[in-house]
């Protein structure tokens, strides 16, 4: 088996009320495959980068035991690049620049090696592209986790509609759910929602932490209170690889299972944030994760009993 | 022993996105004491109306045993009157009108049979009538919790933080915590805030729950996703409420039944805002209450076993 994680490998250049960046490696597939790495030794990567991507990087992908078999590496081309600012709450960013790059014509590869994946990761990229990975697996994964976010809702709803409606978890924030859903009430949303397809919604509401919703359950995980939120980018990400590689190291996807995911999810953003780009989540020991997964125990921990 | 609130009674009239009301009884300690007269039958009320206030109101208050020896009625004056409208979201709100009338030189009366007061509700309300409140009593109550809000702090800060020096809990809403710390961190802002003289913070976040600090542990109690949310008016003050009525009810000012009282303060105030004012409050039953909890349980369960 295997855990394939579709989506971008690409620059950013990041500003924050801490501090800026200069251009340094992000993208939706490089936040997910790490974090997923952290839980299973199985993680394959589709995506595309230009002859300017630094091979440091891919080394240390495959130190981490990531397969870049399906990295395609587009000699001449340059690789996407995306450039932000957040402003003070962190909740909400300005986008400086965006460059396709070779984003603009990418038709992902699916090598033979990659056809064992169970689990599958689309993370946030083009609906039609995330359809295209689906339609290339011979096999229908076990599980198919949907990350997304507004821009393809203005730009391409009626794909990403089509998308939805084949995959089993679809993961959002609470702005893009009430947006897909045109419902304020985020229970009144996940319904409409989860009538569009997918068995499982989960709501990221960053700071407030996250919702998970099938037809019966709903379920909140907190997120943790931190002293300093450094940079929020790939935090999603992060949060949909440590989500969809807990479930894939466990290969148990009932609902209670779910809800410990999505607390490893959590914990794996929760260190994200912590520094810029994906610093915090390379420097990152299991003893650490076990550790934090702690404090979010004791968190939500109370006891009452009931007559 | 009692449990003494003080706070506004007051008529309210309110327009959400869902519609509107003509003057309804509210005000912080009608909302916060009708909460805690869920859990303790020794609710005794401070406050101040004009002769235009219902009778029958009272007469409600006096069949939950809720104590008004000390709610001043005076003849010719008119009660304090506030007019607000929310929006979509219902975390903001614009004030249409405020009328001070009987407010305005509101001198807090305590019968001596107050006296025997040991949990101490100061509801939002001028910071100096809280001081006044806790002058009165001749004996230090066991808890004072405190409640109050932003304009206080444009207006009266000064006072307002001579007021907190002297409570155990203070009650305030994220974007307060914000203010009163000048710290975006709500973990900044609570160690801060606990250092100027409470030795338990609860932060507010209305729809995304509600956090409790003390200087070493903190706790996150979630909200309940509600399919509807009618009317948001007083759900601080009925959370407010409910958490010290648990805790006057249970005898017990550790901070892990602080954790239970917020767990019942959330559940209060979840039903508050079903309907508009404290109606929804005034029809509910202990069953309806014990059932909640459960839902609250259920909310945030989940079993991890670290290695």
């Amino acid at each position: 088996m295997s855990l394939v994680v579709v989506g971008t490998v690409a620059f950013d250049a990041i500003e924050t009320p801490f501090g800026k960046t200069d251009k340094i490696v992000g993208g939706a597939a490089t936040y997910a495959g790490i974090s997923a790495s952290f839980f299973t030794d199985k993680v394959k990567i589709v995506s595309v980068v230009g002859d300017d991507f630094p091979q440091a990087k891919i080394d240390y992908f495959h130190s981490r035991n990531i397969d870049t078999a399906g990295l395609q590496i587009k000699q001449g081309e340059k690789s996407f690049f995306w450039s932000g600012k957040y402003h003070m709450d962190m909740n909400t960013r300005d986008t400086l620049d965006t460059q396709l790059n070779v984003l603009a014509d990418f038709d992902p590869v699916l090598p033979d090696s990659y056809q064992d994946c169970e689990f599958l990761l689309l993370g946030n990229l083009t609906p039609m592209v995330q359809q295209q990975v689906m339609n290339r697996l011979h096999n229908r994964p076990k599980l198919v986790v949907m990350d997304t976010m507004n821009f393809w809702m203005s730009v391409a709803m009626d794909d990403l509609k089509e998308t939805i409606k084949r995959v089993d978890v679809l993961t959002i924030n609470d702005e893009e759910a009430r947006m897909l859903s045109n419902e304020y009430s985020l229970v009144k949303a996940a319904k409409k929602i989860l009538a569009m397809g997918p068995k499982v919604l989960v709501i990221k509401k960053g700071e407030h932490g996250a919702l998970l919703f099938n037809e019966h359950e709903v379920f909140y995980a907190p997120a943790l209170p931190l002293e300093d939120v450094f940079d929020p980018t790939g935090a999603g990400d992060t949060f949909a690889g440590g989500f969809i590689g807990y479930l894939a190291r466990t290969r148990d996807i009932s609902f209670s299972n779910m809800k410990r995911a999505l607390i490893y999810g959590s914990a794996m953003a929760s260190f994200c944030v912590e520094k810029f780009g994906s610093e915090r989540l390379e420097s990152l020991t299991h003893e650490e994760l076990e550790n934090r997964i702690q404090l979010f125990v004791d968190l939500v921990q109370f006891d009452i009993t009931l007559d």
